[in-house]
């Protein structure tokens, strides 16, 4: 099911990150295995397009899809570290990698990477829960990790389309259907999910 | 699909509401329409009947199964004044009826009918949206309101078969089958219902 694809090549302006493309491919390929890189390239290419169909600047879009899984590979305990060293909510501490490789890798980020824009490093930590009031940045990083091309969990094609042609409603189906699929799973569910949840499918 | 059935008659010591059974009832029917005095009565069947099985105060089942709506026909003014005068969590007020019923109306059994025996109004409190941590008699109340004999959702027999067989399973039924049927229907869900989900269905 995975096709070829052409990398879309970023020329980066030097103004959210220090270097060239490739050199942030690089470190990002350093962090993660074969297997997840590979995803996150995927991730990438499904933002660039997202992000010419939604007007977002795709250097912003690239390097936040290159970037959202940056700590996924990191220890519990390292993750428990970097809680406590930047004083975050001590509630994470609660929680796992699922939780932490969003809200938490945003600051191993920040820090490692020299990646300092506001808008880049939220739509990093929003990629794995979503939140209540999304950017559009935000927005396409969470759906692009949802429907690329990689993804073939039953509904993946419909969540690919969808996403191409409206990126809130894809939002919308992306939220129920990870609820709905942590919730016939018996799986923990983050408090911010439902939040999410609220304000994006039942417009609460 | 209803069954006719006899009324198991509680006798009241005095100890948790100043008066007998059949005052008790009689203050209930004035508060509510026949449709939903019928619901109460027979939770308070279900939960008689759910302890007996698990050894909990059948005086305290009755009460707390005959209180449990109690408030649910107040107008929304009424509930929004209730939360202000006791000094409850503001954040309430961003709810609705079925919200305040349970945790607001506990408040309002405590003052209009002077039943002030913390496990009953706990019972009260939870019997919506549960707890992670609930007592036999919160589960009990929790668990009658749904199984009671005029439910007729799909699943209401199986939930009905499980209640008098395992009372915790029967919990654990009732929340995941509850808030997936929320979902479904993309109606809000109330954050403190996913803390129920998360300890009784995920085990968090």
């Amino acid at each position: 099911k995975k096709r070829a694809y052409i990398v879309n090549k970023i020329e980066y302006s030097g103004e959210f990150f220090s270097g060239t493309r490739a050199e942030l491919v690089a470190a990002v390929k350093q962090s993660l295995s074969e297997h997840r890189f590979q995803h996150v390239l995927r991730v990438e290419q499904a933002a660039i397009k997202l992000a010419k169909l939604n007007d977002v600047s795709t250097e912003k879009a690239s390097i936040a899809a290159l970037t959202h899984d940056y700590s996924k590979e990191r220890s519990d305990s390292e993750f428990k570290e970097t809680i406590k060293k930047y004083s975050m909510d001590p509630d994470l501490l609660n929680w796992g990698n699922f939780i932490w490789h969003g809200v938490v890798g945003a600051q191993i980020v920040s820090h490692e990477l020299g990646i300092t824009d506001p808008e880049i490093l939220n739509a990093i930590s929003r990629h794995t829960v979503g939140a209540p009031k999304m950017t559009k940045l935000d927005q396409l990083i969470y759906v692009a990790d949802f429907v690329e091309d990689g993804r073939d969990f039953p509904d993946a094609q419909i969540a690919r389309s969808l996403a191409y042609a409206d990126l809130q409603a894809a939002v919308i189906f992306e939220t129920k259907h990870t609820l709905q699929y942590l919730m016939s799973s018996n799986k923990t569910i983050y408090p911010a999910a439902i939040q999410t949840y609220n304000a994006w499918v039942a417009g609460h």
